[in-house]
């Protein structure tokens, strides 16, 4: 309850700001014996860090993760996995200018009345480069599930800004900067390069899948499958909104429709999004989070100062004019992070369940 | 984290099932000193029981509740409230025909598969009777939060199935049995009577709105205040999305209109829903939620047995139509809970806490 | 954390007050399946209550439990389990006169200090009698721990006041009013009846053992066997001192002497009291627990009113002239409480490990 | 609850291995606004530190702390202090063969059987170096708990083997290799140069005590402070008893002597060691400790190997012949992170309540 641990089970603790000397993770509970290096937890963060297309911040970091305890010749012992990923591209005087006021959308505010004092470079704590700790967590936790039970995750754009994207295939998305399930992301270039030009920011919606995951994981009444993971994606810098499954399209539904009939070869549909009562079904896991414009922008914005007076501000420095254009790898990673303490607990109370009933999703 | 309490520093504790001798739960962690009686709680409690109007179950509950003990001499003395509920209208027999079949959109299968028995009666555990302890305990919360900040909580119906609900007043709430924000619900009247002749069923979404909420309330990294509702709301049964602030529709925003710009006298908009970077900024929170129809309708539907056979099932026994038009006093519980936790949380950490900064919220 | 709530994964919250209308708990992550009733938890329930012999308080108190939740058609669901037991002789006007005093050895200057107020009746919620739903929760996690591993828990007397008790046999244990592992109590008695005379109390030293628990229960760091243990134990009313193995004798020992030999067929010795860095070796855990005598004693005392004036105190009502005679079915339950914990995260994280190395203790 | 985090609302997380690049903690939920820099943490590590005298192991380390994150402008910002602690003198290869026999007294035996592998170097996680950790979180607890309630922490040596050691003044404690509150150790001396001639270890016993600690800190019946303290204090490396004031003793004594008498000037006595009911009185907080001797001697010892079979363990490699001797920095840390972690619970539960009776320890 800390704050800064994510789960029990398999807990991590997230500790750094954006212009420290580093960022990092400890993991505590992972099981023993899972093969574990580096390289199982550098393509995550490269699929998330920044500086490699010209719509995101050019802000140059490695990103390069060092693993500092909890593995010995190359497998997990059970003991904390502890995760360092140096800063290297700190240019704190960009932000100097911004410790006596407050950005709009920005939690310059809600930091300086909750704790008295903040730190101003790079957004400090807030900043969403503390999202990479948890990239990497959450390779982990997709290692083990993939090897466990053939879990996997994918994410990808569905509308940035007002542009709503089309699904074509989960094969395209590694193939453009934008996670975006599009063979020609043309019109996507375009829309950001006209966004940057105008000094603005928009917002962003994802779809994110976990595919494999076991019947029977989640809890029946406060750490419900679905209230974890809307806990886990609202947690993340700048979403304000998650659906599971049909989502806010339920409203208007029908039961008879909505409701997913069940058949001896699997469900018909999958308006739940793979979790019924709080538990997952075995079906796949949807869900769809709404990202908020970047708060960081240059277009001049009215605000006022540490002392209460009107000001202007104008944002410099290195910002993500999207930031849901980064995001899908994070989503992933939380996603995975929750599936496994749910795990972790399943087999703590209900290793020994066995049930004669046809287990449909697998069908 | 063990499935069945809610928070950490004010901790409910959740027991029963729909139909066994009596639901309730045990508070652990209220302040002491609190004047608390029955009479606190039975009104809340009320709003939300069955059998109040003919578009909700019919089922006769009063939902008298007892307080069996952390309550000295008319006052709290910190030590666990435990609250009862006794069930008084179950017909179980209502459900035996369940038992051996899985109802689409319900939690039957998921927890035969998760604890390879389940409790048929009513739905067992995976009941929304099972809310009721918690209206009971966000009732205490409630009192506890007006009484030091002025805080207050209110929720509405903004719409059914397809139906939009236009938002008149707070103050004709309390006047129609829909929750709805209007004089007249002729029209909500005449939807729903629809709806049951054809014995289906059908969604809703709610507004939930907290205003004195104090500056400085959630952490930053994951147990932010937003995500901490997030969690709570998609907790509640059938909830399939949850927004804070402008939610989806910040997808389609510029950051340029998003970000709620600051003035002397208070933020000019709501845009963040009165969080920013986890943490509240002291305006109104203001959360939407997304309730999906009710699963258990008259409609057959195809499904399987345990057997794994193809069966149709027809769900007899008292239902609501829409669980969502008694949905309003539980949100707005959940999220009392929710912000005493982080209330209590904040006197942890940062009781000292003195900030020169105006509190242009309360300007 | 919220100081009524015993353990994560099996976790058991406590409520009520000693003249209150009831006290219980609510058993949370109990594993489904295992066959429940009221006349598993009752015999020990039974060993517990007073008013069975002339050398413990006279309050006559059935204790008999209710299970309302979390059990259906005798089998427990997954679901909570709450257990109540009803207060049926309670005298609230013997604590009248206590309010505005503060007995020497009692917690009431603490409890005034820490919550501003104090229900002085019998103690509140400082009464040993909360101990009775933790025996009944034990109970619970006896029966699964024995069905899943055959594990035992015993408790005996080992010293009275300045009377040490030798070790005959634990067959005794359940013979005598004193659970005093000898034939003959007839020292004892005497020993009791000249102490009651005296209007005094004394303290008392207890042996807890368990038997048949796996290797490999504990965890490295902070969640220790031992230390979980040691919490639980200094948890238990008017606990002052807990040794785990050779206890406080180990700091005379050498290092040659006190480190248990290994052998193919199981350690030479027990100077470790079955935990080794903190987990379970498999052999006997042994441990050892000062019990302080009685504050609530008719010998008049000196001590002070809540105006700070002084006073004398002379305790009435109806008390253990040692606690300690008692407290073996208690430190029992708390012992199985912790063995089950650690059994479930055991599970929850290692449940794939298999070691080819022999398992000596039960060789 | 992961077993590597500890406490809840001031939660240190700890990692690393004795042989691995560094090890470390992350505090988080540390109040803002503190004065902090690495000088306010390394006088307690020099003070833990090893090769400081040859009465201790020679390995060589400077345990320089780095503070990673949570300072800005030497003020902690209440978001997570990670605190590095490079290793610097391994010598991996003094424990090569260590790897396939049991060291008696060790946790190779428990580690092995718990996660099915573990890492031999230096005791891997079980290593007595991941203490340096705590006292670095420790003082950072020290420090905040020494402005806001002039609370002090104090450790020294009671007992060493069999050789008691008299209390003659806390002053002399700094002034000599023991932690002895002695003028003249050469006794001391003499006596550890036998033991370490003979090849041998030694327990030891120490004394811990908290003065200045607020009346009202603890919790009723699960984290009572006496508890939570028995739990830290067990949860240290080799410790095997643990006793609050009177401890053992207190089972001897009648209950007209052991109950501490009050008086408008205080408490007469400190049977109760500062605790009563598990809430601080505000006396002095007296803790005991038993240590047990280093299971790591060059003895010979009779053990057997991961296949079962007999084999003779000498353990080489550079060790404390008695860890009692450096214990007293370890002691003082854990006891002043029991402190802060339920003075902050005091103030999220309890920050508005007022007494009118006097605070007599204080008076």
């Amino acid at each position: 309850m800390s704050g800064n641990t994510f789960g029990n089970l398999f807990a991590v603790t997230n500790f750094g700001e954006s212009h420290g000397p580093a960022i990092g993770c400890v993991i505590d509970g992972c099981p023993p014996g899972l093969a574990l290096s580096e390289a199982d937890i550098q393509p995550d963060l490269d699929r998330r860090r920044p500086g490699t297309s010209r719509h995101v911040t050019q802000r140059q970091e490695a990103d390069a993760v060092q693993i500092l305890s909890g593995v010995y010749q190359g497998q997990t012992t059970g003991t904390p996995i502890a995760l360092l990923i140096p800063n290297t591209d700190q240019r704190s005087k960009d932000y100097g200018n911004l410790l006596d006021t407050f950005r709009p959308g920005h939690a310059d505010y809600t930091y300086l009345h909750k704790y008295g004092l903040r730190d101003p470079r790079g957004g400090g704590r807030s900043s969403a480069r503390l999202t990479a700790p948890m990239v990497a967590a959450g390779a982990v936790a997709k290692k083990w599930l993939a090897q466990q039970y053939g879990t996997r995750f994918q994410g990808c754009l569905t509308q940035v800004g007002e542009m709503a994207i089309g699904f074509e295939s989960w094969s395209h998305v590694a193939h453009n900067p934008f996670f975006a399930p599009l063979a020609d992301v043309s019109a996507l270039e375009a829309y950001m390069d006209g966004l940057r030009r105008a000094g603005d920011s928009c917002g962003a919606r994802l779809r994110i899948c976990a595919s494999g995951v076991p019947v029977g994981l989640g809890q029946p009444l406060f750490d419900k499958l679905d209230a974890d993971i809307a806990w886990a994606m609202m947690g993340i810098n700048a979403v304000k909104g998650v659906e599971i499954g049909a989502g806010f399209a339920s409203v208007a539904q029908r039961g008879s429709m909505h409701g997913d009939s069940l058949t001896p070869t699997g469900f018909a549909t999958n308006n739940a999004g793979g979790v019924l009562g709080g538990i997952s079904t075995g079906q796949d896991i949807e869900v769809s989070i709404a990202i908020k414009p970047t708060s960081s922008i240059t277009t001049p914005r009215a605000s006022i100062d540490v002392h209460g007076q009107p000001v202007e501000v104008v944002t410099k420095g290195r910002h993500d004019p999207c930031v849901g254009l980064r995001a899908a790898p994070i989503a992933e990673a939380m996603l995975a992070l929750v599936v496994i303490e749910h795990a972790l607990r399943q087999r703590a109370q209900c290793a020994d369940v066995a049930v004669a009933t046809p287990d449909i999703a697998r069908a």
